[in-house]
């Protein structure tokens, strides 16, 4: 597998997502920002903007961005957020549309979200209900919300109940995934979003799996290798979301390791002082593939084979390695009872029969999951992580 | 115009909605408590079933229902909300999430909304929200809320900004009018629903228009007069639903006197003791009217008509009826700029060119409107209506 010669160009590369009745495109490449602003005047000639960011983008982000609106006389304003998980909350939620109604949004004017998921997924929910519906933009800054919350359409709020109880599906009307926004993040955050990427490997695509073996290092260095692997992922992520929107059916398969990342991030009180989702989700995928492994679906080979290269990428890969533990194998199993992903009391899991083969399996039984985490505990988990445990980080 | 044959013989009257993918059902008539258990065990097999409600419609109606459910073996949990307006707020919203989240509903249950038009636009908004999408039933115990609010989607809440400001297009997957359930309404809420009636007539109607005139005292007492009058209205409704879902277009004519009405509700704090949006709504009719005669679209005798009929029902016709005033002629324009058929600054009217000829008039000037509610405060407005000021209920 290699690059195609377009992209080590470095040209901006453009994915479309083929909804019906309301395709977007997704443009992936670095500086970007004037010219999301001249799409944005083309889309929606006249419109105002509220360009929603945290205080963390703001600083590095939202100048550069509000200039180029002015130059295309785009009306913009800004409103602020806390950056963190926390953000993700109803209160946050009615604040931020009471700043939309006080900026005067209206029905054909556009809403910017400009940062992580945190942002994406607030502001998009607000989008989504502000007026019944209005328009929005996503500007990822976080490489996990290039590759995975930014596209979709999924937006939502946590509850003390769990992670994304309330939300909406509302697809954006574009997405601009300036690569060069990466540059600023800390290697903890690149890496956390890394494990997204990795997923639609083993997702369906064993071949792009080879190719991140040896290239995640560019990866994260930057170059043609890490926008290569964002269209990946958005294109992989486009096509299930184009045939499942609603998640009906194999848009499931997407999460791949989030049964198990949703309760351990439960677990640890969405503090991302221990655990960050992409983090949480590298362990899911992880014990997701020995978990297979343990119901005879999946090889030793291939899931010693995920834990090892999370393991070179330096994400964690075992539940010894969540910071101040990860709680009983009970509370676990009992956190994950509240995933969205349960009907009528029973657990759907994605599970693989191999690197590239994840299928979506309904009716797992809670006693064989708890049995599975039980033994994770006791150090089962083969050698190639038991050496990486306590090391987290 | 004469009642069907069929409806007359007080059998059930369906009335489908034919939204693409989401098709619908409105059953119409007396004493459906039962058969709406039936249609739910049908309709869900093994779901479970929230039932939201207020305290007031709980006390007359939850334990019948109840107990239909519990004959077709569905486990229900009662949620109940404070009656009154003040409850579409984010506060009851986060609430009535949180409660469902409780109760364990999942995607694949149901949330049933019994009551006026509060309980359904809250429950359905937050059946909209909850695990981004659950299904729900409309049982709508008001008149008001029968041949409106209950059929079409919208659901919402309010904001200080003003009314429905946040909310969803979220269908019911079942509406039930039990028209047996409005003996219990108080005649004031019963009239205040009759004006949302007489609005399909003067909409596009005629014929019904002159029906009602007749037959109104028929449609108060009950009968097969109540039962056919609710059908035409929820048949005109589910028309234009069906060919504008998302109000792009036709829609929008449902808002005929709800710009006016909207504002009143505005500058009365949603005070359901000075006004319920029945009355404001028959005050913005009457207005609707009187302005389409202004601006020398349609005849001062349909004006004259239209005003007559709300006041010999008992209805409001003119601003000097509001109780405790309707502020100044600058804060009704002022609180008509808040409304969501603001686009760009420009107001979107109702307008007729008759009875049963209203039109959507896109960009209709402030000063027009104003100096038109200056009129109406100068008296203005025709013998027929300044015999009826002051005389509110």
């Amino acid at each position: 597998m290699t690059i195609p010669a377009h992209e080590t160009a470095g040209a901006r590369i453009v994915v479309p997502v083929a909804l019906e009745g309301r395709p977007y495109d997704i443009h992936i490449g670095r500086h970007q920002l004037c010219e999301t602003a001249a799409l944005i005047a083309a889309m929606a000639p006249g419109a105002k903007v509220a360009l929603v960011t945290d205080e963390s983008v703001a600083a590095l982000h939202a100048p550069a961005l509000e200039a180029c609106l002015q130059q295309e006389s785009i009306t913009s304003t800004r409103i602020t957020v806390p950056p963190g998980e926390a953000t993700k909350s109803a209160a946050q939620l009615i604040a931020l549309c009471d700043a939309l109604l006080a900026a005067k949004i209206e029905r054909d004017d556009l809403v910017i979200a400009l940062g992580g998921g945190v942002v994406g997924d607030l502001t998009g929910f607000a989008a989504a209900v502000l007026r019944r519906g209005v328009r929005f933009v996503q500007m990822p800054t976080t490489l996990l919300a290039q590759v995975d919350s930014s596209v979709g359409g999924k937006t939502g709020i946590n509850t003390s109940h769990g992670k994304n109880l309330i939300g909406a599906f509302h697809q954006p009307v574009l997405v601009i995934a300036d690569t060069a926004l990466l540059d600023t993040l800390s290697q903890r955050e690149f890496k956390a979003g890394y494990a997204e990427v990795v997923k639609y490997g083993l997702i369906d695509d064993p071949a792009f799996f080879d190719w991140c073996e040896v290239n995640w290092s560019r990866i994260i260095s930057g170059g043609p290798e890490r926008d290569h692997a964002v269209a990946v992922a958005c294109r992989a992520k486009a096509a299930i979301v184009a045939r499942d929107e609603r998640e009906e059916g194999d848009r499931a398969l997407l999460n791949l390791g989030h049964t198990f990342a949703h309760a351990l991030e439960r677990l640890t009180n969405y503090d991302s002082t221990r655990l960050v989702h992409g983090e949480a989700v590298a362990i899911g995928l992880a014990l997701a593939f020995r978990f297979s492994q343990r119901m005879g679906l999946c090889s030793g080979q291939d899931a010693v084979r995920v834990s090892r290269h999370l393991d070179a990428v330096g994400l964690p890969t075992t539940l010894q390695q969540v910071p101040g533990g990860a709680g009983t194998a009970q509370e676990i199993v009992a956190a994950m009872g509240q995933d969205k992903k349960v009907r009528r009391g029973v657990l759907t899991f994605i599970l693989a029969r191999g690197i590239g083969k994840a299928f979506i399996a309904h009716g797992v039984a809670t006693e064989e999951v708890q049995a599975f985490v039980e033994s994770e505990f006791a150090g089962e988990s083969g050698t190639a992580n038991a050496s990486n445990a306590g090391r987290a980080r």
